[in-house]
């Protein structure tokens, strides 16, 4: 981990230990919750103990390096595989979990099938250790290139891609704490961003932790906000960017794009490397999540819709890439050509982990 | 009364007492509440025990019904006005309500200062009933004038403006039980409809019990839907419309037009004469309430918002007529022109009255 602490922690390695900030009661309880192994990983992965797909990756590179200590001398391989393959279904739309999860394998290259699994682990324990605080990095990296792009003007954040949904700091979020440390002032729209409430509950937890101005509004109202309130632009994360920059992101995102343009105002994507998938030509490769209903007809456990109703709840949504006005990066801004930019951003990011 | 009993009955008026369904607990609970008076009823309009333009209006006539007991011989003109003042009060933006409050006032030009207020009440009993089963058989006109718009393509719809939100029957979800009972067979969307949830907790509820398929969205899937879902038309009511077409309606309903524009899809707007305000030009006369922050932070009286945060909460929003495809009247629908139209359709409704 990186040797300074962020504000907020979501993920803790301590002692070995994976501890899980469990953001399904936020912002009324604080509590951590361990995994001991990549089936209980996958499933606060599924659940949301942990969401945020920065945060998604690192939480599974951690959930391999518990279960490592589990595999058997002489089916080590097989093990992981079977490891690997739980975690990458628990799921479907963010990438960082199949890029991390990449991460890991390659350690396996040079993993004899009967070495000693405590050596694994071991190993295995500091290369997620290695991404989590390269994670960080990133982020605040990523900030400091988007803050370049913000004049101080009022800025719109959808769902929550804050220090909570990365191994802290934050990407959109993290262009926004960059442009307010150095020293511009304005004010956040946070979206509440139905069905899991992460602006309400998460976003503007954190932004009034920062002592960042933040005001919250419903998800139908981001139209009335344009029309009526002075807004410079939208910033929100990504789960999975597409190599021609279509971007995959939480549902709802698509629409406040469409909105933006409408009224002229820019919308940028903060991705680090590790989120764009060259592998997806466009959005329509993106796997999209459905989940459940109940997300939708119930708010904490209460039910509030009418019985008997059918429910649509894709998680994410896809917005072309002719709505996006530029991709930030930790290796700087995409605008214009993302095809030709993406790529040459994501070789950098290998090049500078090689 | 019309004679025929709507499935839903918001508000039911008998032995001369005003009983309206509480909307606040349904779907889960049916209960009405008495009003004893102008205050009791404004009180109940102002915290949605009854909501919907058309509904809102209904409820202000019976309101002065049952105050018009108390007025005092000798000072009934001005106990009138106070009483036309509380109600009027109760919301900004609805104008079915002063609507209502007017034809009301015009039967005070015949009542003598000395007059038996037992006589005055009568009177106001006679007229307030004649508004509720007017404003029934509107809604069924405006639903067959917009059932001929309908191909029996999936239809989308925003909060309620079904037999909920008005005497019975519906505006928006009476065009929709017009064309079903007409003989199509389609499906319709509900946006759940935050932060007050009438798309979830009522709309569902009525097309549920009209055995109409209904599918619930979150507000931050309209534009997912329109991207991967066929969908002929939206549909929508209206609080206030303008002059020129401005459509005042439920916060969210400007980005849904914005929407359907960009994906090709019709946007229409059921709006009987008595909310159309000949007195706004545009849409920007037209005021909007601001409702209490804890609508957005808590739900079922549960906070699931951070605390300390700020809160932006617009009741309504506009949607400027060049993104409306036809506004549907009880004496037919306007399209291009609306200017002119809608001025003709206001003229026919006070001729049919008169």
């Amino acid at each position: 981990m990186a040797d300074e602490t962020p504000e907020v922690t979501p993920i803790v390695w301590r002692d070995g230990k994976l501890l899980l900030l469990d953001q399904r009661k936020l912002p009324g309880k604080e509590t951590y919750l361990m995994c001991r192994g990549a089936k209980e990983t996958a499933r606060a992965i599924k659940s949301m103990v942990v969401r945020g797909a920065p945060a998604i990756g690192v939480t599974a590179a951690y959930g391999l390096a518990v279960e490592a200590r589990k595999f058997r001398r002489g089916s080590i391989h097989s093990d992981f595989e079977a490891a690997a393959a739980t975690l990458a279904d628990a799921r479907p739309t963010a990438v960082n979990l199949i890029w991390a999860i990449e991460r890991m394998r390659g350690l396996m290259g040079n993993v004899a099938e009967g070495s000693d699994p405590r050596e694994v682990a071991a190993a295995f324990a500091d290369e997620a250790q290695r991404i989590h605080a390269q994670d960080i990095e990133i982020n605040r990296r990523l900030g400091s290139y988007g803050a370049e792009l913000l004049n101080g003007g009022d800025v719109i954040t959808h769902c929550n891609a804050g220090a909570l949904a990365t191994a802290g700091y934050g990407t959109a979020l993290g262009v926004i704490r960059a442009s307010w440390d150095g020293g511009r002032r304005f004010g956040v729209y946070a979206t509440e961003t139905r069905p899991y409430l992460q602006g309400a509950r998460l976003t503007s937890w954190e932004l009034t932790k920062l002592g960042i101005p933040v005001t919250l509004v419903t998800d139908g109202m981001v139209g009335h906000l344009f029309a009526n309130r002075a807004v410079e632009a939208v910033v929100v994360g990504t789960d999975r960017t597409a190599a021609n920059g279509d971007v995959a992101n939480k549902i709802g995102t698509y629409q406040i794009a469409v909105l933006a343009r409408r009224h002229g105002v820019a919308f940028y994507v903060a991705a680090p490397t590790s989120s764009i998938d060259l592998d997806c030509a466009t959005g329509a490769d993106i796997p999209i999540e459905e989940r459940d209903p109940t997300e939708v007809t119930h708010i904490s456990g209460k039910r509030v819709a009418a019985e008997y109703v059918s429910v649509f709840n894709p998680a994410f949504d896809v917005t072309p890439n002719d709505l996006v006005s530029g991709i930030i990066t930790e290796h700087g801004v995409v605008v214009g050509d993302y095809k030709k930019g993406l790529a040459e951003k994501v070789a950098t990011g290998r090049r500078a982990r090689s």
